[in-house]
């Protein structure tokens, strides 16, 4: 017999998320009947976003999901098909999907908010989660799109060592910038340092964040692309330079207090200080994926951009990984295989900290 | 002899601003020595603007201007130069420029932080300072530049019925967009739906800016002229489409509390919004402001625009007509003469609600 295992919501958190907010269950799996343009997939690996964070609270906030207690957990997953009554998909794809905490799940591409998207020639599914993922291309679009990141500016990076960030810094640096990563410790920010490349960091664990960010960056910051909000977003919005961009990917600091986070708390600090804000979603640039893929390609082929897979083993570990996320506990991209072991399609391939 | 009267600032406002901020005084008039680069100007009117209220505040925050307790206030003034040292200005010119509140004032042009520019050709010390204002210019490359109203769109602007949001209201029905004006109470309103021709009018006073919001814009909001900030800004971004733009002209909700003011309570909602949020100030469009000026005065001479002048006479009456200002007790660009009767140069002209 077949077991589909799961991770529920047991309960919302409170504040920080913590392994008891999840709940274990497993289940004969019973090979489900398709309805027209729906897939079986059996997931083999998960990706351990923040964003997953903001879809455990509750759905006071018309315009992001909101998991259901009792439901499963769901976050981008590389899956392999298993039967479909979908035209564009075969039994024996791989593809990367936002898909449940499961085993095997029913999907609906058409349906899905985030595009199913077919694995790329020539990638394993882990470089698809990893160097190639949506995290990739959120740093890419981000930081070439809407930060518009330019020779000789200054670029300050929040959470530079996530999985978004390390790939941001990374393309800062190609395009001719001058690059200021934030992150916890200093062994993330020797790694930023010393395989990233960036000109200098800020450990924001070490505190005062403001002198740090004036003796780092003595020209002002033209660029901040942040992905973590609240008291860093405020510091950095006060040492702006002067018609200064600033790139919302994401709040992190709030997504683990179940609270809304806070914008600047002057705008007028914007006003005088001729400031941009830009929210965005990796989504609306799926036109053009294959654009970045080559980019991305290219420079991890150069050695110019590294990017790093923190992959851990075994479905049981899934909320642990995830609640490691908000510890600052993981080194890039934090996947979790649902076995001990990949599919032969997947096995991670020794180059996933390739170049350089 | 020739009295120099000034209005000083007799001690910084406690949250509302009150006539008891200001002090009196005179001074017999000592024609000055200039230095090179220095003009002696007589200032005939000056104009009321909520941005001065920033500069009454202390010197805390330092990208904006702080005036000291005993110094004479400033803003922006009509006055005609009596005499110069400097190679651009010649006596008898007439300028407008940013001068203390006083009967007489040494500026020096190449030092000041707002341009003094010369009264265009052809237009009066009243129109530079009404409908040819930095305040019109600033709703013009708002709206135009930095917003980018585009046809069909809907955009929301806030302190409608301001010097401002009067003409940016025009300009956006102008160039094609479904206008909703938010102002102070039912005159107002009907002058905006009667006169300036918006599309639709929201009173904040009578309260549920929400439920006023949802109703007056059911396809949301593409564009949003800020003057206002705190909870109308608020209620503003709750009601943005996707892919919106905010233009940050100005937060004048803050600027009578002493207090900043604060951003959007959720930072998220930007980001999933795929939100713009842009500061800016006119001064940085100086060298095209020429070509406002001829698009206005276009549609000025058509009808289509029309610019209201609340021009109050007696420079005794200045600290009352700024306190106004913030009771919402103006209509339009509010200007106060030095004296009972503006010289010829200046007389306000029946033109300044001709039109439509």
């Amino acid at each position: 017999m077949t077991i589909n295992r799961s991770w529920l919501l047991a309960r919302r958190p409170q504040g920080r998320v913590s392994i008891e907010d999840f709940a274990y269950r497993e289940e004969p799996f019973v090979t489900p009947t398709l309805a027209d343009g729906e897939v079986l997939v059996r997931n083999h690996c998960f990706s351990c976003a923040p964003t997953i964070r903001n879809w455990l609270n509750p759905p006071e906030r018309s315009y992001r999901t909101s998991i259901g207690i009792g439901q499963p957990i769901a976050g981008m997953a590389g899956a392999e098909i298993m039967a479909s009554r979908h035209p564009r998909f075969s039994a024996g794809d791989y593809v990367t999907a936002v898909s449940p905490w499961q085993d095997y799940a029913v999907l609906a591409p058409d349906r899905a908010a985030v595009p199913v998207v077919p694995v790329p020639a020539g990638l394993t599914l882990a470089d698809a989660l990893g160097p190639y993922s949506p995290n990739s291309l959120t740093a890419y679009f981000g930081m070439i799109d809407v930060g518009r990141a330019k020779i000789g500016e200054t670029v300050l990076i929040s959470a530079a060592a996530g999985s978004v960030g390390t790939v941001a810094c990374q393309i800062a640096r190609i395009q001719g910038c001058r690059v200021v990563a934030i992150a916890g410790g200093p062994i993330k920010c020797a790694w930023l340092r010393d395989v990233a490349g960036v000109d200098a960091t800020i450990d924001y664990k070490a505190g005062d964040l403001p002198a740090q960010l004036a003796e780092s960056c003595p020209t002002h910051v033209n660029l901040f692309f942040d992905n973590v909000g609240g008291e860093i977003l405020q510091a950095a919005v006060d040492a702006m330079a002067l018609h200064g961009r600033i790139v919302l990917c994401g709040q992190i600091s709030s997504y683990d207090t179940g609270k809304p986070a806070p914008g600047p708390r002057d705008m007028m600090r914007l006003v005088y200080g001729r400031i941009l804000m830009q929210g965005f979603v990796v989504g609306d640039f799926a036109a053009r994926y294959d654009e970045a893929y080559a980019a991305l390609r290219q420079w991890i082929k150069r050695g110019d951009l590294i990017c790093r897979t923190d992959l851990r083993e075994g479905f049981d570990r899934l909320p642990e990984a995830f609640v490691d996320l908000f510890r600052g506990n993981n080194e890039g991209t934090l996947l979790v295989s649902a076995t001990s072991g990949l599919p032969d399609q997947t096995r991670t391939d020794s180059s996933s900290e390739q170049g350089r």
